[in-house]
């Protein structure tokens, strides 16, 4: 029989994460850009302090264990404090994506059962146009203090948050619960049908927070500052608001100013030594920091998810700037970062071009998340860096259900991401693309995204996307679009050519269309559902 | 209403590490020093693949969940299969300190009901002295191949261990079972009364070898090389033999040779980057590398715990070897490491002497422990710094009680450590003594630790100790013991007055009396009992 341990037993609570930080870093800085400009600081100390207000604030608003409070705001120190009032309180903090268009905000404003919705003043014309729809939501709260929050035109229950936690008690006892009770809410943008909810646990937030602590993967210590670019509104914006606190790192969150010259200027002054954000953001921070000729005086670590990170990114990021580059997968229904690459020191021997190659793959599973890859009969493939199958994973923190949903979309157990992945013998995962946008010709399987990569290798071109598009005799061919950079004049013939000499002979694009843009969605993706959409048909 | 979260139900295991490491780490090297003299090599594959032979072996033997298999063993390579093969199987891996008496060994074999005992050859003696009071053991495997297996004189049962697992398959299904199960059970080597048990869950020996993991805590990478001198036998080597799988760090196991020489010499021939052990063990390290005038050319950090590390030890790796220590506290009811020191960035700004005061304390609890001091009325006292009461703990990896014990040793929740402490407003804490070697004099207390480490001070001290012995008039009175470094002639009035110059009048030690050695204990601590026992009277 087995015998049960005689350990305490006690919840992973998010609740317990702030009181740690103020117990043990109370003194330790956080930095937060205030929408309306200034840099705003206090401690973990004061954030404990202004999340127990919160939390009794809401409790007098009529809300208790298992309400929803919805926020629509950047990544700042009132956002942080509801993360910990809400989860702490046993309520769910249910981040919404800007991004989205608004008869999606009041889907998932309703689905989620929001009572109370935080904003920050940017998304007020938002909240005029949805908020007459949301007749479930008690008070609309601006993110602001008595001067700078807005009166949004027609809604008449808009509140300051400043004047509404001013009133409480600084002391709260938190609810002690069961951990693998739903903490945080967060809908996918999926491209079809309405957005579906994830709700993640204390237990799964608290582990993945742990876990994105470690030195192989964020690496956050109290040697350290952190600077989020990735949203809170978007998977818990990578656990960072969470793993900052229980390592006692500096946070820095640079509220609505995400461009380059803003990011910058924020990292030196704060001496920001890890970042985080999509690939998208570092593009527009690069362009910026070489157009100027600037360095990274502190910032040692970034980690980049949500898209794959071109080759040509990581080197310039680890040649020219000294920075580590740390590529990692995860999506909504993992709670943050499943899998992350880490350079170990018989890869730093290697060549930099084989480095870079190495942490341009999407690394590996962390303790706690197992990946496969199965065929289209389920059957799992072998781990040797070429087969390609759907990726399934599982795990401490990866999702077993939708919100409310009635199907289960697990497998065995597994769930199906979505994605075409391969995994080498050393267990090194890499996306080769989405099942939707890998390109299917001749029996045969081009990976966008590997095309898309080599694209962005010729230094004339900004940006790059490939798409399938339905052809007569090969079932799909691809369509490679192109954003060059400014002031260069790059011809069709010119990309072509790049591209034989990278690619096999039957990847190489059928037709080229130069654009001054690509549509990005909310979470820093190319929509190339869009793209479809427009180009179907042209190779008929 | 608390609403659950939708997540993946996965039990946190011991099984699921040495899994993870096969799969994401699989050639990474665990290097093992036989008990015979040479270096063994394999890979986490390799260790897993013996894992599971083991597992089945056992089974074999006819144990099954809830069983005991004991270990008298070194830090090597069959001892880390046992520790994944034993309490992955949901057996309980009971270590035995080969330092314990005969009769205590015997005493915790049959409390423990081990079935199973594995023992290097070193302990052959032992085995042999004791087996015969040890009914419930099956069998006795020796942990070594056939041609360096010893027969044991009048024990019949002696299995070899290569010869025990080579017939069995290296497939094992791991069972899913409660993560508060019973994983490993170690015996406080209690200076009175019988040796008392602690059965530590998978759940806490999971949580805390991943906090251990983290960069303010030990710092385990991919890209570190671990060497834990910390024995295997005792509090499970700090968790590390745990740890470094999960992290993809290459470990190094010394076996029996834990002297100067030896480990410096595997050191530097492994590449190591990190070690942890108790600081009498770096003691005899220093002396040999700076006898011998050799360096550290890869080691960056050393996790020091136990007792005391003296702020002159701790300045001596930092200024002249460039480690940093990190010193924690732990005991064997807190799993491994509860609190550290991680010097910050502002902390690194200040004088060297600075420096190394704030690393001599130990540091501040990780995430999901909490400490308290409070007075002889259980009054909780100020984090001032100076408040000194006795040391209270509480969280995941912390002990509710003892194997088969009566009594919860539980006050309001905590559990009391015996130690005196003070907490810094920061949250630092610092160990000032056991309630049991605190000198009580004319109402107040005396350090004996801060005492010591002012004598350790001195270029002439090898070693000292400090005890309160009974006096007419103050209560008690210090005592101090000093060896001397070889060569040195040290004398009474000397010592007294460098003493002088550092310690309050009051604190300085009625008398001093010079020692060749001074008794050390199998946890690494000087055995003040004994030394009370000898002198009791003295001042009398």
């Amino acid at each position: 029989m087995f015998q049960p341990g005689q350990m305490m037993d006690r919840p992973l609570l998010i609740s317990g994460i702030i009181e740690h930080a103020a117990a043990q870093f109370g003194s330790v800085d956080v930095v937060s850009r205030e929408t309306h400009g200034p840099l705003f600081r206090y401690t973990y100390a004061d954030c404990a302090v202004r999340s127990r207000q919160l939390a009794n604030a809401l409790k007098a608003l009529g809300l208790g264990p298992g309400s929803a409070v919805g926020s629509i705001a950047w990544n700042n120190h009132r956002h942080l404090e509801a993360y910990f009032a809400v989860s702490g309180s046993g309520m769910v903090m249910h981040t919404c994506n800007p991004r989205l268009q608004a008869q999606q905000l009041v889907y998932i404003i309703n689905h989620a059962d929001d009572e109370v919705v935080l904003f920050d003043t940017t998304f007020a014309p938002l909240v005029k146009g949805i908020a007459a729809h949301c007749p479930k939501v008690k008070a609309w709260v601006c993110l602001s203090d008595g001067d700078n929050t807005v009166a949004v035109d027609g809604v008449a229950n808009v509140l300051c948050y400043e004047d509404l936690i001013a009133a409480h008690d600084d002391r709260f006892d938190w609810p002690d619960f069961d951990e693998r009770t739903g903490a945080a809410l967060c809908y996918t943008s999926g491209t079809t049908g309405h957005p579906k909810g994830v709700l993640y646990s204390h237990r799964a937030i608290v582990l993945n927070a742990l876990s994105g602590c470690l030195p192989g993967v964020m690496s956050l210590s109290p040697k350290d500052t952190v600077l989020p670019v990735v949203p809170m509104f978007h998977i818990n914006a990578w656990c960072i608001p969470y793993g900052a606190p229980i390592a006692g790192a500096r946070l820095v969150l640079p509220g609505p100013r995400l461009d380059g010259a803003s990011l910058h200027e924020l990292m030196e002054a704060e001496r920001v030594t890890v970042t985080a954000g999509v690939p998208i953001i570092w593009l527009g921070l690069l362009q910026h920091v070489e157009q100027h000729g600037l360095r990274f005086s502190t910032m040692r670590r970034t980690t980049v998810g949500g898209s794959a990170m071109p080759a040509a990114l990581i080197a310039k990021f680890a040649e020219k700037y000294g920075v580590e580059v740390r590529h990692g997968w995860g999506m909504t229904e993992t709670t943050a970062v499943a899998t992350i690459g880490c350079l170990t020191p018989e890869n730093e021997l290697l060549p930099p071009a084989e480095q870079h190659a190495i942490v341009a793959r999407q690394g590996k599973s962390l303790f706690g998340v197992e990946i496969k890859v199965v065929d289209e009969n389920g059957a799992t493939l072998p781990r040797d860096g070429t087969s390609q199958g759907e990726l399934l994973v599982r795990g401490q923190w990866i999702a077993s259900g939708y919100y409310k949903g009635e199907a289960s979309p697990l497998v065995d157990g597994w769930f199906p991401t979505g994605d075409i992945a391969t995994i080498e013998p050393g267990g090194i995962m890499q996306i080769r693309d989405r099942t939707k946008d890998v390109i299917k010709t001749g029996g045969e399987w081009i990976s966008s995204i590997d095309l898309e990569n080599a694209a962005m290798g010729h230094p004339d071109v900004a940006m790059a996307a490939v798409i399938g598009v339905k052809h007569p005799k090969w079932e799909e061919r691809p369509l490679l679009f192109i954003v060059r950079r400014p002031g260069q004049s790059l011809g069709k013939d010119e990309i072509l050519a790049f591209l034989s000499e990278r690619v096999a002979k039957w990847w190489v694009p059928d037709d080229v269309v130069f654009v001054e843009s690509l549509p990005v969605g909310g979470t820093g993706k190319v929509q190339k559902a869009e793209l479809r959409k427009q180009y179907d048909g042209v190779f008929s």
